[in-house]
């Protein structure tokens, strides 16, 4: 294989996309299925899904959401009943109508989302506020027909996230919890994953359709795109009127339920993977790599390995012994320099060498993947390898945030916001909250309003667009 | 509220089924959802799949397979290329024929099981003998459309499962995983599950279609019936040469992979509640149950309310702090009884009652679920309650054991056979290995060969239907 073959052949500078696709398929996170929009998560992309998956469970469960299981189909009868929202995934829904030879009289949609299903199931489940808060989460996939070209993670037809559904007793517990869920995904998503995001409201006109609002995240991807990193919802009473989710008070009168939904996706490995990734492939932060170290011994004879391996055996226990996710290329006939590559592409945080020299001087040599610095540390301090993994982690977060800001313009002028706009980034530009304008600067320069950050609205701005009195200072921006 | 309508309405005894449908409905584990065929898993009932779930992944993890994902969706010119298989699964495929209002030229199977998709990319991913063995399992869904009655989680047209495909350069080598893999199942079973099962391989006529033998691990129900618990399959290289799975051997030379797939499926869950489950419900296993013991504080005034919560917290605590999953049951308006009677049903197995003259005596109250005992258990010895779950667990594989060994029968006699097969059971009764044999009983009594042990081959008996030398000493029973 020559190296063109087993390296990203392009720069993240000059083909952003073409080098998103590379690396996750040369990193083995992924490939394409057999059918169009399709993608399959190999055991390394999966490793990073269940470690947010597990991150989750623990917030969740803490804060009182069980797990719980629905079923794909859904029929057709039953997801138009709550009539904007139908109206909405309509066009993308994939339709079961035979099993077998035998054709379906209610042709059956595979789940967009379950919020119909749901509220169906909660509607028998709850009948008095003892039965409140009901808090339940669902992993399980999405399918919506995707026809534009697949993205692996960021645009497929099916696509793994979680969906939560909570029923309240009250408006003022609902949108309490769409909140508090708001602050778990972003927590996760910058601890975890060291992408910053901005929290705050869609506009009506980008809000979930059905919700009475939509809370949102956002990234900026370092090609200057947008990037939508999960929503929390506020329904109100709209589904719980067509759905009948009502509870008898403790004075025994009847009343609709107050609800929320909220979901995060696998797009979250495709954000993490652009924000971070560079011309030798995928960096992964520290806290989700299914592999944090890897140990590569090097030696050239017998003799040389008989001095190497026991020690290598040694590291490798001790930090196993402390929960590091580690493993040892002892791989024959290929060379360090092959290995270091292979690591690399697998975004490995960090690497170990050791030679015979490395013996005699009782020290290793680490290198970083992310910022590929390289230092030596003697055998004694080995354990100080948990400190830098964590430093890693904090230091990525940090270049991401600088990125970020950099990334972020204050704007007031619309010609200025016309002309800068293709370079992409983050547009902070008053606006007077009519849905006018908001289509008008779409039409005119491709930028949405991504989020409304919380504290930037009752500005005494003009709006960017048509000069009256502004409302808020939402993001601008060219999304995904 | 009336009694009839919170507890269960018929014995177990008396009509199994309905006994049993009542006990997953009123133990709130599972509900119908609006498609006949499909069910939903509440909390409760998602939380034992979790743990089954956890347990798994760390056996499936020593033994270095890692999980990954695959989509729903199959295309049919995919699912047809083993065609034996295909046969096998067509009349309960689900079709998805449009996405929106455009019509899929190949339709698009909801996915019955994965061999063909996984062995599509496997045979992408597989070029040399370094990247084998490759061991790869899927938490996912099957679909398979059920024209039967729904009963939830025995007979629904979609159902979780896991199912696990490993590829491996030798025979040898992939005949030791299928075993492995049995063992696996069959110590999950039994420890986790408290239900004792029998392994051994499938019979031509019952093994999986594409496979060249299947390995089972086979239960009695309390009715009688037997129930396949979970298979492993060794499938040659029936499927690596359709779908082009082959390595190239250090010595350069390219050999078709031999192949395993093995599966288990929320049927387990079925088994437990039929094997534990009693007149007041759901008994559950401690090692699965999401809640393992459950205080119920009892006063009848303030004062009481004061001494008694104090010591109630302490308890919790300190159990907490053992890992044990604990919870407090002091809803206010509800009597102790109808406590009682709601954790009976929900198959909690320990309940510890605490009143204020349990405080006076320093001890506190524990019944067990599984044989309704109550013992009294001194403040000091609090966490002498870890040794009681673990002796609960115990019992309750051994009194599996014993039913099992109960309704176990060996008989040479086929008059004898005929006559007792009306009463459930196993029948170890001795096959000379034709498939005439086996359809004639079937034909004539109902009963299939579930299994046949593995050591019960080559004996010197006479098949119980046609006299000749039998083979083997097959399990025969009605199943489910
Ligand atoms: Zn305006
Ligand atoms: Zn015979």
């Amino acid at each position: 294989m020559s190296k063109e073959d087993v390296g990203i052949t392009v720069s993240k500078k000059d083909d952003f996309s073409e080098w998103y696709t590379q690396v996750v398929l040369k990193a083995k996170l992924a490939d394409y299925a057999p059918v169009k929009g399709l993608i399959v998560l190999r055991p390394d992309g999966y490793s990073i899904w269940e470690s947010l998956k597990n991150t989750f469970d623990k917030k969740f469960a803490k804060n009182g959401i069980r797990n719980g299981f629905l079923p794909v189909l859904i029929p057709e009868s039953l997801l138009g009943k709550e009539q904007k929202h139908f109206a909405g995934f309509n066009p993308e829904v994939f339709w079961v109508t035979h099993s077998g030879t035998n054709e379906i009289g209610d042709r059956l949609a595979l789940r967009p989302t379950s919020e119909t299903l749901a509220y169906t199931l909660y509607s028998k489940w709850i009948q008095s506020w003892r039965d409140l808060p009901l808090k339940i989460n669902f992993w399980n996939t999405a399918l919506r027909a995707e026809i534009k070209a697949t993205k692996p993670f960021l645009r497929t037809s099916e696509f793994l996230w979680q969906e939560g559904h909570t029923v309240h007793t009250t408006q003022e517990e609902a949108e309490k919890e769409v909140m508090k869920i708001l602050e778990i995904y972003k927590n996760t998503v910058e601890e975890e994953l060291a992408i910053p995001v901005t929290t705050g409201k869609k506009s009506e006109k980008e809000k979930f359709v059905g919700a009475v609002y939509t809370t949102t995240m956002e990234s900026i991807m370092p090609d200057g795109k947008a990037l939508q990193m999960g929503t929390s919802h506020f329904l109100g009473q709209n589904f719980s009127k067509p759905f009948e989710v009502k509870f008898a008070d403790k004075d025994n009168v009847e009343h609709f339920a107050w609800q929320t939904s909220w979901g995060v996706s696998w797009r979250l490995i495709g954000a993490m993977i652009m924000a971070h990734g560079d011309d030798q492939g995928l960096v992964l932060p520290p806290k989700v790599a299914p592999t944090q170290v890897v140990i590569v011994p090097i030696y050239k004879n017998d003799e040389g390995r008989d001095k190497v391996i026991p020690k290598v055996k040694e590291i490798q226990e001790k930090l196993e012994s402390k929960d590091i996710r580690i493993q040892v290329d002892d791989r024959q006939g290929l060379s360090p320099g092959y290995k270091f590559n292979d690591w690399e592409m697998k975004g490995v945080p960090m690497r170990i060498e050791i030679g015979p020299k490395d013996i005699e001087k009782q020290s290793v040599v680490i290198a970083k993947r992310y910022n590929r610095e390289k230092l030596n540390l003697e055998f004694n301090n080995i354990e100080k390898i948990i400190t830098i993994l964590d430093e890693i982690q904090k230091n990525m977060l940090e270049n991401a945030q600088i990125q970020s800001k950099e990334n972020t313009k204050n704007i007031l002028d619309y010609a200025e916001f016309k002309s800068k706009i293709e370079d992409g980034g983050f547009f902070n530009a008053p606006w007077c909250g009519k849905l006018e304008c908001e289509e008008k600067i779409k039409e005119e320069t491709g930028a949405d309003i991504r989020v409304i950050p919380f504290g930037s609205e009752n500005t005494d701005s003009k709006c960017i667009y048509c000069g009256e009195q502004s409302q808020s200072v939402p993001v601008f921006a060219r999304g995904y």
